[in-house]
C-alpha cells in the first residue's frame, strides 16, 4: 500500500466517496444493524463515508472507528459531528498492531479496506484477536473483474482495464471481492456467508446512472488518466475514445453492471 | 443460427440442459406464475427444460410451446407427458412466421432463445404481434461476459473464452443478457424492467458446486473442446490446464459467479 494512493487524500476523491456512499448506502448497509450497547470496531474508516451509515443504522451501538491516517480521521470526525451523531469514537491506529485488548469488541466491520492490503489474512487475524468469541465480522469489497456494460467497445474495456492495472500496480487487489469467502474461512472464522450485492443500472434508474455510472465508476476510471497514459498502458487517443464510450453506457440504451460482495463470519 | 449448434440435439446436451434447469429452476422461474385460463406462448421451448417449470408454476394456464425443431418438440412432449402435466400443447413453428392470429396470447415467455438469433428485435416484434395489448413478455438470457471465478488462472480464462468465441462463431450472442433492456425497449414494449438473476457459488453451497459449476458451466466449456482446438483458439496443453483450473473453482476455496438476466415488458 502506498501513501499516495489510499482513498481519501484529495478533496475530489473524498467527494467521490461520499457520492458513492449515498447512492449505494442501502444496498451495502441495510442488513447491518448492531444492537444497543454493543461494541463495534470499524477498521479503516477513511474519511467516514461508511461510518456515517454505521452510525445511522446502529444508533445505540458504541462504534470505534480507526484509520492509519490522522488526516482521514480528522475528516471522518468532522463529517460525523456535522451530521450530529454521538455514537462514534475515532482513533488513529494501525490495523496490524491494534491498540486494544484481546476480545474487546462484539462486532467488527471492514469496508473497502482489504483491497489495499498486501496481506489481508494477517489483517483479518489481527481483527479476530480483538473480537469476542461468538462475535461477528462483516467485510465488504468490490470486484473490478465483475464489471461489464453495454454498449461495449474495445476502447471502453481498455480504459476500464487501465483502472484495474493502475490499482494492481499500487499493490492493491481490485478483484478481491470474489475472495471474501476463502479469506474469511482461512482466517479462522466460521459460519461464513457471502452475499453478492449487485448494482445493475439501465436507463429506468436515472439516479443510479448519475450516482453510480457517472459519479462513481467513470469518475474512478477518469482518476487514473495521467498515470495510465504516462505508464504506457494506453495512448491518449484510445483513452479519450474509451471514456467517451463509457459515457454511452449512461445513454437510454446503456446498461452497466458491477458487483460488490458482503461477507460475514463468526469467531 | 446453424442447425448443428442449436441446443438439444444430442442426448448429452439434453441431459446438461435438464440438470441446469433443475438447479436453477427456482432462481429463474419463481416470479413467473400465470393466472388461471390465461393463454401463454412459450417460444423456442427446445427439449422442454423450461416448459416443465412453466407447467408446474402455472398449473391452470393454457401453455402453447413452440419450437422450430420437430425432434425437440417430440422430446419436450415426452418430458411433459412423463411428468403428468396436461396444461401444455406443442406445435412445430417458426418464431419469425408464427401460425397464430394477431393478439392470440395473454403472455409470452422466451428463455435462452434470443441468444441464438441473428435478429432478436425481429423475433421480439414477431412475438409482440401475437400478444394481446396489455399482455406481458418475459425474456431470460445468460451473459457469458458476466462470468468470473476464483482461483483465476490465464488458462482457465482462456478455456472459458473459447466457449464465448465458439458460440459467437455460430452467429450466436452469448453476451446478450446485458442487452435485454434495450432489446425490449427497441421492440416497442413498455414498462420494461430487467432483474439480474445471480448465481454465486462457494463451497458452502455443495449442491450448486455440483449442479452449476460442474454439470452446467464446466460441462458447457468441455463441450467445445474439439472445436476450440481444431480451430486454433487454444492448444491442447493449455486446454487441459484450463479445464483442470476451472475444476479448482469447485474446491473448498473456490468461488464461481455467473449472471442471468430476466426482463419483462408490456405491449
Amino acid at each position: 500500500m502506498r501513501d499516495d494512493y489510499v482513498h481519501g487524500y484529495s478533496e475530489e476523491e473524498a467527494n467521490r466517496l461520499k457520492d458513492q456512499a449515498n447512492t449505494l448506502a442501502n444496498l451495502m448497509h441495510d442488513d447491518t444493524k448492531y444492537p444497543a450497547d454493543s461494541l463495534v470496531l470499524e477498521a479503516g474508516c477513511g474519511v467516514g463515508a461508511q461510518t456515517i451509515m454505521l452510525a445511522k443504522n446502529s444508533p445505540q451501538a458504541h462504534i470505534t472507528s480507526i484509520d492509519i491516517s490522522q488526516e482521514s480521521i480528522k475528516q471522518a470526525r468532522d463529517l460525523i459531528e456535522k451530521n450530529g451523531f454521538k455514537n462514534v469514537e475515532f482513533q488513529t491506529a494501525d490495523l496490524f498492531n491494534l491498540p486494544f485488548e484481546d476480545e474487546s469488541f462484539d462486532h467488527v466491520f471492514v469496508c473497502f479496506v482489504l483491497e489495499h492490503l498486501q496481506d489481508p489474512i494477517a489483517a483479518l487475524k489481527s481483527l479476530k484477536r480483538v473480537l469476542k468469541k461468538g462475535g461477528s465480522i462483516t467485510v465488504i469489497e468490490g470486484d473490478h473483474g465483475s464489471c461489464y456494460f453495454y454498449p461495449e467497445t474495445k476502447e471502453a474495456v481498455k480504459a476500464w482495464n487501465c483502472l484495474i492495472e493502475c490499482q494492481t500496480g499500487f499493490d492493491c487487489n481490485p478483484m478481491i471481492g470474489r475472495e471474501i469467502y476463502p479469506l474469511l474461512k482461512n482466517s479462522g472464522f466460521k459460519d461464513v456467508q457471502v452475499t453478492p450485492k449487485i448494482v445493475y443500472v439501465d436507463s429506468s434508474k436515472p439516479e443510479l446512472v448519475e450516482g453510480f455510472n457517472k459519479k462513481t465508476i467513470i469518475a474512478m476510471v477518469e482518476g487514473v488518466k495521467d498515470q495510465a497514459i504516462a505508464s504506457g498502458l494506453i495512448d491518449a487517443e484510445s483513452w479519450e475514445k474509451g471514456i467517451k464510450d463509457l459515457y454511452k453506457t449512461t445513454e437510454p440504451d446503456g446498461v452497466f453492471f458491477y458487483n460488490f460482495f458482503k461477507g460475514k463470519g463468526i469467531k
